[in-house]
């Protein structure tokens, strides 16, 4: 039977779920697969860590050189996340002749070229289904199932802290900082959570997902991004009485004028497939112009979930011989012919703070008109505050970010009219 | 640039989508993946069908032998359907040297194990993404991604015809007599849709899909079977009551005590992912030990759809060299120690017409018990009819296949207590 060795760098979750699943699935995959896999070495700085979760004492690396030389060890999986030092010891485990399998969105977002340019140099396999999407096949799906297509779209709930807290403020109707201290305490957010609720994690993500999709590098900077901290429960529930539930959507579009690539809070219409994708599940909705609609749906992250498309990715690693590279076409950024859309168009959500006199509904919908924005729904929420001022919510038709830009701030210039209290984007 | 020749067998509806894909996007796949796809020829007995959709009078094949000793072609798609002559044609390809990718469900849940050995000799590849649930993709995640997990269930909505046949029929109230008679006016279902009403194309489909998921051959004769014909409004109303809607579910469980595999309609929550894949949207949800809980949805057949899952195998086999094979461990039968369950657990949808008259629940409740069912709710509905009847339902807890066979045989042979109008299984 061959024998597979594996080393893990870093212990965390996802490294210490992928080392549970190796180690009691070792049978399986014997019979299944007629490999013996075995986790050879661990790098681990606290090495009582490793030994708790099983690991033998001399199985714990005191350097990363020891990995690269062990001639044991063929495919070296990185879980440690972050650029450095998990750049480096990628790099060296290629240059060593190991495969490697990550889970780093990070890495592979920024520095795929270089670690691709080196991993088919030394011949070695370099497997990222983890980085995105945790336990949800989609790497995979757009590379060697939906690649006959020209993908349109694709739209993902690819944060799971982020749909935690969303999911929890939209059923509880609990603020936004309550949320997130709860899901801190629970272990859902990291203790500093602005890689998730800024839109960081989902911008690696649709950076790694949108170039596969369409086929050409697309770099993080070229994606805009936005996060969900200032989003209040009290547009939540008004979107929930224009049919909308409220989500962080990464959204690539390649269309004919060029492709947008965004990160940022939208409403969705509650029939949408992506509408009941709840908690911490996560889902990709691609639209080919071939396949139609498809829709992954999962685990987006966890020990297990994220360690099941590392498992995979090892199995695959080992019992396939020829690798395939450029994937991302070997670029390190954007071709110079890929034209980027930032002035995209969308339908917005726009409420404002309205002063409850005469006259002020036609000054609004005067700047609306002024601004090429056409309104398809409105509606005067609840009675007039303390401040005189009446909530009034306009869903527009489809129109362009500039033109909402400038209409926010021709109204918020205006001393009489009103104050716009949020704007959000909604898909259509 | 790799040129790469395809023979398409068979232009109907698939093959002419493909033929499509390919010819449109021959310049894509020279851009995106270096290689040049070009269809050498096509086996079509109706000559003019193949030239209306643009094919050159002289690439229509006489017979499989030209496409078999045609030094340009590479990679045979077998689109036909059934098994004979398809099973000779794949045969004679595979012998002479060429890979094959076919879409053929009940061709390659018969004879795969005979396909693969025939592959494997010649050195060839086999493939069959398009054979389930059309553009999903769902065989690659099998195979390539899940492949860490034990697979512990499978549920699938993986025949298109059926569904929306279902969804109408909920959505309109209307018979199953008149929806299927709309759905062939429209194209839907097939003059004779047998092998979709009665569940044998969900059948070679869970055929094929459990023997991966479950890394052991699982017979279409293994397959527990049973169709939408008798399925009435009626039931279909009652149950949104209970908050269920009525799939035909295609279910793979791998337990401790054995495998079940079965293709019959059951009620489903509401609030269950797979409740709203309506019309002839398919999914797959799949839950494994390691991933937990994962849904691939899209479109299950159509031209494009089923076309893009054939084109992605096409670019695949034309990018890969290492082919894989024994993905059904290649062998024609069971293996012996494979148990399966066929006494399985499930709740159960019980509609009785129950003589109006005092004793009869106890009498039924008093059945019920003996046979180890136990009733989770109850509810009796309308009014005493003509026949001095009136509706009652349960719906049960988990219990065994076999002590409702008995309840149901028990409570019919009864001349005074009820009649049992429809049993439909329940997924907890």
């Amino acid at each position: 039977m061959k024998k597979v060795g594996v080393a893990i760098l870093g212990l965390g979750v996802v490294g210490g779920g992928t080392y549970k699943i190796l180690k009691e699935h070792r049978e399986l995959y014997q019979k299944s697969h007629k490999i013996d896999i075995v986790v050879e070495a661990v790098l681990e700085r606290d090495i009582e860590k490793a030994v708790a979760l099983g690991v033998e004492r001399e199985k714990v690396a005191a350097n990363i050189q020891e990995i690269c030389s062990n001639p044991d060890v063929d495919i070296v999986v990185e879980v440690m996340g972050g650029v450095e030092p998990a750049k480096t010891f990628v790099l060296d485990c290629l240059h060593a002749g190991k495969s490697v399998v990550t889970s780093n969105k990070e890495l592979f977002c920024k520095y795929n070229h270089e670690l691709e340019v080196a991993a088919k140099k030394n011949h070695c396999g370099l497997f990222y289904e983890a980085s995105c999407v945790g336990g949800v096949p989609v790497i995979r799906a757009l590379l060697d199932n939906l690649q006959g297509n020209k993908i349109l779209s694709m739209i993902g709930i690819i944060n799971g802290t982020t749909n935690y807290i969303l999911t929890k403020m939209s059923a509880e109707g609990v603020s936004y900082q309550e949320v997130l201290k709860e899901a801190q305490k629970l272990g859902y957010a990291e203790a500093n959570p602005t890689a998730d609720v800024e839109g960081y994690d989902a911008a690696y993500k649709l950076s790694i997902l949108s170039s596969l999709a369409f086929h050409t590098k697309i770099p993080f900077s070229k994606i805009y991004r936005e996060g969900i901290t200032e989003i209040s429960v009290t547009d939540i529930e008004y979107g929930k009485k224009f049919g909308y539930v409220l989500k962080l959507l990464a959204t690539g579009k390649n269309g004919d004028n060029g492709i947008e690539v965004r990160v940022h809070p939208a409403f969705i219409k509650n029939s949408h497939p992506l509408a009941s994708v709840n908690d911490s599940y996560n889902a990709v909705y691609i639209t080919g112009d071939c396949v139609e609609d498809v829709m992954l749906y999962g685990r987006g992250a966890g020990a297990l979930p994220t360690g099941s498309a590392i498992v995979g990715d090892i199995i695959y690693c080992a019992t396939h011989s020829n690798y395939q590279y450029s994937t991302f076409k070997n670029t390190a950024e954007a071709s110079p012919s890929t034209k980027f859309i930032e002035n995209f168009e969308s339908a917005y959500y726009i409420r404002l703070n309205a002063a409850d006199k005469p006259g002020v509904l036609a000054k609004v919908s005067s700047v609306f008109s002024k601004c090429g924005i056409s309104v398809a729904q409105m509606s005067q929420e609840g009675q007039t505050g303390e401040d005189g001022c009446v909530p009034l919510i306009f869903i527009t038709h489809t129109t362009r970010e500039n033109n909402v830009k400038k209409a926010v701030s021709l109204i918020d210039a205006s001393e009489d009219i009103a104050k716009v209290a949020a704007v959000i984007r909604v898909v259509e």
